[in-house]
């Protein structure tokens, strides 16, 4: 079977959904393939912080009801640290800006119901996805669904199907760079619905490690402690886990904590990873599929999105008048702006976790670094700046 | 032979010789004991940079003349990488601060100038200086000399010799926390009578490596490249320095480099090292006897600097109405600045060095910093605010 449309998405997580209801706005048609179902990428828990540009793109998407009516709005982050909790003032020190919380699950479900009402071609669980001939002027895509083959010819393809998608494994191993940092921890989270111990987040750094309190909504709270990339999750009692959190916070904010059951417990490792370019013919690569940065700082959705608007203003370009400056400028002007995410969040979690190997010197430059960030306007400027994201 | 003074200072340094310039202004009795020749301490190659604050202290200290004169006012600093040269305006950017190149050789030479008008003791050539009994309240400091052994009695000992000085070896052992970074490469510094490339300094980040370009005055240009802790200083002729600095430069400012036969060449490891606490009874540490910090920044004579003004103020409020609040205070306000000069330091160093064992990954991170920092007016500012001085 054989279908034909102008972009071809591979990827039905955040990335490959904004991008497919971005150009159905401007009247693009797209089809979506997707490996998995619908209720195994919504089961996904990830990141929840939204920057300002991705929610005028969710917005110009269509999505931003449920967004602004259930989303948090944060005017302020906070750090601590030997003890005491520091607000950084997001809002006074970029000029106006905030973030948003409001969590990718309830993203990637706004997206889905938008994209359901258009009747664009989203195929679940399609098996063997692979894109072809992008190095010529027809690229397709082949899959195999319900034991048949199928073939999708398109003009373009947008790879957005994460670090262990197709889309960059088809890319000629010859122009493909690599740049991978691995951190010598991992993040084990624990999800329960219970209020949050701070009404904004809070990044904890600690001689026993890094935490951070964050939330999902009034009534969910998310939070996480540094482990041991050799730690089980099964051995960590939610006891445990709470245990361990109360003792890297500020005596008042642990004693903030709710405890309660978790609904949902795991362990990630941190990693940074950036391939190089972004484009090989027709095929664009968008998001996870590209680039990972470590957690801390929550920019994994942002890039995505980031990643995502450079590419839907150069399809509508190209579909409005002919234009492909916006197509060969893509990977240059995405992949800055991702060099400088991948920078901070390396940053971020370098200053907020205990590195074992750093010894002693290297905790004193973490406590000199946070003392003199909560204490400089221009320090914390450079921070918030960031934390709401670099403009597009 | 015996005699008294109110502070005993072991070294002749500039953090020595200032702090008996600024103790003599106020009506305190000090002596030094210095182990090397005076044409030796004069003779010492070292930075050539200083903050407002130390200059403010100099002219306290009644040694602003020649500085004023002779000293060149720097309005900014240069940040070269990518083949580009990017100004980072220090005035604009802190609100009217700068710095001012003058070098630690003609410091050091107005300091001992000025002491010699007033009379106090230097004790040059001193032999086997150790100070003694600090934990009490009679603390006393010995040497030899010409054959004869001495003893000076004094309330106060300030040890200001150095890293191999004697003083900080003398620090009861259980007591003393010490912190240390060192860096797997060095600097290779040229001295010439050539004038300077470029009118301000200009640190360059290159896939060759580091390279400095600064100047002692308008006639006396001071280069600096990162070379291999492995090299020898004799391996390297004048000519295949410049060759390698002007290969580590953007193109227009290599053409600007005038050559000329060294002066001076030597190699000097990179090292952070901070030594806590300053304070032992009645003996008190500053300078380079507690900290070190890598040459990027120009931070070493500063941080000399600053401790004397914390030591200064604490001992004439002693003196003044006996309160014992700074000297009590002394060691922790010290540090704090002390550590935020470290962490600029090691992350200048970090930012701007090839480390070969970091790998692309790293590469591409000093990139992206370098690219946010010139680009983004708070990161620019806190560059700036570290660079002219922190406040004390």
């Amino acid at each position: 079977m054989s279908k034909r449309v102008q972009v071809g998405i591979i990827g039905a997580g955040p990335a490959g959904l904004l991008l497919g209801q971005l150009l159905h706005k401007a009247g693009i048609e797209t089809a979506i393939l997707e490996r998995r179902s619908r209720d195994y990428v919504l089961g996904r828990i990830r990141a929840g912080v939204l920057e300002q540009g991705a929610v005028g793109l969710l917005e110009k998407a269509g999505c931003g009801g449920r967004l602004h009516s259930e989303g948090l709005v944060h005017d302020g982050v906070n750090l601590a640290f030997d003890g005491e909790l520091h607000r950084i003032d997001l809002k006074d020190l970029t000029g106006g800006d905030s973030v948003t919380v409001y969590g990718q699950t309830e993203v990637t479900h706004d997206l889905m119901d938008a994209r359901a009402q258009t009747g664009a071609e989203t195929v679940y669980e399609a098996e063997n996805v692979r894109p072809h001939a992008f190095d010529g002027e027809s690229p397709y895509l082949t899959y195999d669904k319900d034991g048949q083959s199928h073939r999708i010819d398109c003009d373009f393809i947008a790879g957005c199907d994460g670090y262990h998608g197709v889309s960059r494994q088809c890319a000629p191993p010859d122009l493909l760079q690599v740049y991978e940092r691995i951190y010598p921890f991992g993040w084990l989270g624990l999800l329960a619905d219970v209020p949050p111990a701070n009404d904004e987040l809070v990044y904890a750094n600690s001689a026993r490690g890094f935490a951070l309190c964050s939330m999902r909504s009034l009534e969910r709270s998310r939070y996480y402690i540094q482990c041991d990339l050799s730690d089980r999750v099964e051995a960590w009692s939610d006891e445990a886990f709470w245990d361990e959190l109360r003792r890297r916070l500020p005596e008042d904010l642990a004693d903030s904590v709710t405890t309660g059951p978790s609904i949902e417990k795991s362990i990630a490792p941190l990693r940074s990873f950036v391939a190089e370019p972004l484009r090989f013919g027709r095929l664009f690569l968008c998001g996870d599929a590209a680039h990972i940065v470590p957690p801390t700082g929550a920019k994994g959705l942002n890039l995505a999105a980031s990643d995502v608007h450079y590419l839907h203003e150069a399809l509508v370009a190209y579909y409005g008048d002919g234009t492909q400056a916006g197509l060969d400028s893509y990977s240059a002007a995405a992949l800055a702006r991702v060099w400088k995410a991948e920078r901070f969040s390396w940053w971020f979690t370098t200053m907020m976790h205990l590195f074992p190997d750093d010894g002693p010197f290297g905790q004193k430059i973490q406590e000199a670094e946070l003392d003199y960030l909560v204490g400089s306007r221009a320090a914390s400027t450079s921070l918030a700046e960031n934390y709401v994201g670099l403009p597009y």
